[in-house]
C-alpha cells in the first residue's frame, strides 16, 4: 500500500504512521521526495483496511498496490471454476443458455413457455418472481408463491430453476424451489451472508450502477464464507444512452473472463430491452468467451407484461439457439445439443 | 399517452390497440401521418401502465403524457408538506440539521459525538448502523444492538434519531429504536411495504443510480399505502468523475423543491467524501432551498472508520452552523437557535 | 410533434400555438384532456424545429413522433450503403479490418509495422495522427507531416488510408494523403461542413459521452450535404467504471445496424485500452454484426506511446485474424483471404 | 511514481526498467513483495510520462504520486488569481455575473436585450455565437458576423465581451471582437496552443464528459504556454438521469475552488435547461464559493431559440440579482452594485 502524505506533514506524523503499520505486522518503508512525502508497506496489505488511514488528516491519498480480492483471481486459482446447477454443468468451456419468460405470470403463460424450452435448446429456467414496480397502484404477488410455480415449471420440463432472492429472508423462504439463486444487486450484506450458509449456487448478476472490483468483492465474500459456487453475470450499465436501457460492455465481460476462474454470464435481454436486438448481442457474448447467457423468451411475448419487448417468441429463441450452436463449434466450444 | 405504430402496422391493428384502449375506459384518438399512425389515450393514462403496449410487435414507442405519480405533486398538492421526527419539525422553510458520526461504533465515539451535537447546532442524530463492506474479510455487527445503542445517544442528548433499514425485516427489529428510518436505496418493493405499514417517517434517500422520477415514485408508492410523512434526501450520483466519489448534482435538489411538496435534504459528506468540501456544500444546499442536511460530525475524525474522511470534526461543525445561520437569516428561513 | 401544454395554460394559448403549427404547413389538432391540454402537429414535423416550443412559458413539454434524422434510416433506404476507401470495399456483408500503430510516431515503427499489415490481414492502414496530450509539456508534431508519412507508408505497402482530422482547416491541409478522413466528435459544425464538401469518404466515431442518434444526426447532415460515403463507429462510451477506460456497448452496434443501412464498425483498443482483451472484442463484433474493426497493431507495443497498451503485436494480430476468418466464414460474411 | 510488475516480471526487467527510470535524473526503489514486486522513481516523476511504462508486457500498472499539473494549484500558487476581463476584475473574493441571450440572433433581440443588462445587474456580456445544430437542415450563421455583432452590442452598453471559439481559426478571426474567449470542450490541443498564443483571457468551461483534472491539465498548459488569464467554469456533465440535461456538482466547484488559485465559475443556465431552475442554482453557487456565474438572459425568452427555455426575463434576473446581491453581503463577498 502507498500511503501519499500531505506537504505538511511533520516527521511526528511519518513516525506516527509507520508505527501503525508495523503494528499490524507488515514492514514500513519511508519515501521522503521532493513535494510529498509517501509512506509503503510491505507484506499483505489488506491487513491495512482496518486503519481506515485515509481518514487521517495528514494523508493527502491511499493507493493499494494488491486487489482486496484474492480467492476469485485467476492469479490464486488458474482453472476454470464449474458450478452444477442441477443437472447442468457450467463454465469449463462450456456454453449454457437459460432462458424463460421474464417474469413467472401469469402461470398458464410460465407453463407453456417452460414446456417448449427443452426441446428449442434451453438448459436452465430463470425467471423473474420479484415484480417490477411499474406504478405505485400495480399489486405485487407472493414471491414464494411464485417460487414454487417456477420450481414445479422446471420440473415438469426437467429443466433445473433459477430463483431471484432480494433479502436474507428470501433465501430461506425459497431454498426449497430454488436450484441456484439470482442476486441482482450486491450492495445488502446479509443477504450475502445467507447466500454463503445456504451452499446453493448463486448467480450474482452485476447491478447497473456497481463496479467490476465490487461485484469480484461480493464473489470474494461469498467464497471466503463457504460457498464457492458462483456464476457472475454482466447485464448492462446505465450511461447516458437514451435509445438503449443499459449498455451492455463487452469489453467488461472479457475483463472479467481474464481476471476471475469464475463462469460469466451475459443477459441480452435485460440490458437491450429489445427481442430484435437479442440475438445479435447472444452471439457476441458467445464469441466474446461468455460461459453463458440468461435470456427472455415467451410462447407469446406481446401478453409476457412489463419486458415483453426484450422476450424472444419460440421461433427466434430456435433460430438464436441454431446460430449459437455454429459458432460454438467454430470456437471448439461445447454446446448442450 | 401517445402511442406511435410501426410503419407496417395495419388498420387491424389500429382496430384492436383501441379497443383496448376503450376497454379501460379512456377515449382513444387517431392520428393517422405521412409516416406514422399515431394513438392517443385520453382519460388517466395511469390505467394504461397495465396493457403493456410497448411489448407489442406492431408498436414503436409509447409516450407518456401524465407522469405516473400525482400524490407527491405540487400541482395535487400545493403547500409544503410538515414532517415531525420526534418534536423536531421539518419542513415549510425551516432548516434542519441531521448529524452524527458516519457510523455507529465504537460505542465510546458515539456517545462523545452525540453529547455535543445539540449545543453544536444539530436538531436530529443520524448515523449508520448498516456497516460499509471494505473487504470480505471485515466482521458485520448486529444492527439491532446498533440501533438501540444510537436510540440511547439521541436520548441522552435530548435528540431523535433517523435510523438506517436494509430489509422489511430491518424495519420490525428497529421500529422501537427509530424515529424515523432512512432508505438509501428504492428497489427494494418490500421494504417500501413494511415502510409503509409502519408509520413513522421516511427518510427517502435518492441512490447513486436512481433516477428522479423513480425517486418520486417511491414517495408516491408510500403515500399511496398510507404513509404521507416523508423526507427525500439528494446524496449524489455516480458518473465518470474519478476524483470525488460521487456528483452532487444541485439542479436535482431545485428540480425536486419545484416538482413535490415534500421537504428534501442534501448530504454533502457522503457525495463529497471530504471534510474539507462539506461546508460549502451544505451552504449551497440551504441557498437553493434545501429543507435540511444530513451530515457526518465525529468528535475525533480520524478513527471514524472508513468514511472519516468526510467527517467535520466539532469545531468545523459549530463553524459551518455558524455560517448556515447567517445565511438563513437573509433568506428569510427558520434555523434552529 | 406532440407538445403538453402546462395546467394553466388557456384557450388563448391553444390557439395561439394552433396558429404557429399551422402556420408551417403541418395540421395541427387539440386534445383537451383531464389534467393536460395536448396538442398534435401532423406532416413533417421537422419543420417545427424552427419554432422552438419549448421555450413558450406555457409549453410543458414537447415530444417528437418522428426521428429528425431520415436519410440515414433503413426505412428510407432499406439496403446496406457500400462506402469504398480506396480500392477497398467496405460494407454489404463485407469484414474489413483497418489496422495501424496507435500514432504516427516514430517513422521507422509506422514503416516497419505498416510493411507486415497486408500479410497479417489487415486492408486498411488507420493511424492517428493527432498526438494525446499526456501532459502540458509534451511537443506536438505537426500533423500535416504525420499524414504525409501515413501516405506514404499506405502506399508502399498498398493500403488505402484512414487520417484523423479536428478542424475544418485539417480537411484542406490533409486531403491529398487521405483515402478517408476520421472524426472522433461531432460537435464541430464547421468541421462537417468541411466533410460534407469534401467528398471523401468519412470514418465518423461516437466520442466518448456522445448519443447514438446525435451520431446519426451528424451522418444526416453528411448526406444532407450531398456526401453519403459515411461509415460509423463505435469506440466506447464514459461511465462510471474505472477498471476498463471506456464501455463499449455492443447493443449499441447491433441497435446502429438495425437503424441505419450505413456500415458500423467497432474499435476494440480504444474501448478497453489493453491487448489482452482487444482479441475477443474483435471477434464479438464480428458476430454482432460489425461492418469491420479498427485496431491498434505495433510490431514493438512497448515503444508504441501512450495508447501502447492496447497495441497488439504482429503475432497476436495474425491469431485474431484466423480467429476472424473461422468466425466469418460460419456466419456466410465475407472477409479479405 | 509507484510501477506495479507482474508475478511473473523477472530480475532483469526489474534491472532494464530501474535503468530507463534512472536514464531520466530519477532516483528509482525496489520494493520485492510478497505478490508483487514494485519499483518507485523519487524526484520530479512528470518527466517518467515519455516513457509510457504502462506499455510495457510486464508491466500491470502505473500510479502517480503527484499530479501531473502544478501551476494551477493552491499549492505552487496559494493566492485567488485575478483575471481581468477589459474593465471588470474577476476573481479574489468579487462575484461577477456574466449574462447574454443564449445565441446572437436575431440582432435585435440581442440588441434589445443587452441594452438592459448593466442597470439588470451583469459585469460582462456573453453570447453563443456558435448555433448549436438542431437539425441536418437548419442554416448556419457566420460565427465572425455574429461575434462583430456581440463585439458592438456590448460595446453600445459599457460591456466587455466573451465570445465561444471552437478551433484556432476562431481565435484569429475573432480576436478583433472578443475581450476573452470561451471554450467548452478541453480536446483540441491546436486551440489550446492558438489560445495560449493570444494572451488574452481564456474562460475554459468543462466539457459534459470531461473530467475535473483533465480541465486543470488543459489550464495548466495555458499558463505554461504563457496565458495565465484563465476562468474555469463548470456547466454539468452527462449522467443517467433524463429530467435535467446535465447535472450540476456543485461538490465540483468546491473541490476545484480548494485546489486551483483561479476563478471558478458556475453556468445555471444550459446545466438545469430551465429558466424556472436557475436562480436558485446561482445562489448555490455563490454561497459554495463560485467567483461568478454565466447566465442566459432574454428580453423574450420565448423568442430566444433552441435553449430559450433556459433564459431567464428581465424581471426574473433582476430578482435573482437582488438576492445574490443580499447573500453576498452575508458572506462578505463583493459584488458589482
Amino acid at each position: 500500500m502507498i500511503v501519499v502524505l500531505k506537504p505538511e506533514a511533520t516527521a511526528d506524523v511519518v513516525s506516527e504512521l509507520r508505527a501503525r503499520i508495523e503494528a499490524l505486522g507488515l514492514r514500513s518503508l519511508h519515501l521522503p521526495g521532493t513535494e510529498r512525502t509517501v509512506l509503503g508497506a510491505l507484506g499483505d496489505e489488506r491487513a491495512l483496511a482496518e486503519l481506515d488511514l485515509s481518514a487521517h488528516p495528514m494523508v493527502e491519498s491511499v493507493q493499494a498496490v494488491l486487489t482486496p480480492y484474492r480467492s476469485v483471481t485467476r492469479e490464486f486459482h488458474p482453472h476454470d471454476t464449474i458450478v452444477q446447477i442441477g443437472k447442468v454443468t457450467v463454465g469449463g468451456g462450456r456454453f449454457t443458455v437459460a432462458a424463460g419468460p421474464p417474469f413467472a405470470q401469469p402461470l398458464q403463460s410460465l407453463r407453456d413457455t417452460t414446456e417448449q424450452l427443452p426441446a428449442a435448446g434451453a438448459q436452465v429456467l430463470r425467471c423473474g418472481i420479484i415484480e417490477p414496480r411499474k406504478s405505485p397502484y400495480t399489486k405485487i404477488s407472493d414471491p414464494e408463491v411464485l417460487g414454487a410455480q417456477v420450481h414445479q415449471a422446471g420440473k415438469s420440463s426437467g429443466l433445473p430453476v433459477i430463483i431471484e432472492v432480494q433479502t436474507a429472508e428470501d433465501v430461506a423462504q425459497l431454498a426449497h424451489w430454488a436450484d441456484a439463486f439470482e442476486v441482482r444487486s450486491i450492495g445488502n450484506h446479509r443477504l450475502l451472508c445467507a447466500l454463503a450458509a445456504a451452499r446453493k449456487p448463486v448467480f450474482l448478476a452485476r447491478g447497473s450502477a456497481e463496479r467490476l472490483e465490487d461485484l469480484l468483492m461480493a464473489a470474494e465474500y461469498l467464497i471466503a464464507q463457504g460457498n464457492p459456487h458462483i456464476i457472475l453475470c454482466e447485464r448492462g450499465v446505465r450511461t447516458f444512452e437514451t435509445v438503449l436501457p443499459l449498455a451492455l460492455d463487452i469489453g467488461a465481460l472479457v475483463w472479467l473472463k481474464n481476471r476471475t476462474h469464475l463462469p460469466v454470464f451475459v443477459d441480452p435481454s435485460h440490458s437491450t430491452g429489445s427481442r430484435i436486438l437479442t440475438p445479435a448481442v447472444a452471439l457476441a457474448a458467445l464469441s466474446a468467451g461468455a460461459d453463458g447467457i440468461s435470456i427472455y423468451v415467451h410462447h407469446t411475448p406481446e401478453h409476457a407484461g412489463t419486458e415483453g419487448a426484450a422476450a424472444l417468441d419460440m421461433a427466434a429463441f430456435s433460430q438464436m439457439i441454431r446460430s449459437l450452436r455454429a459458432v460454438a463449434k467454430t470456437l471448439g466450444r461445447e454446446m448442450s445439443p
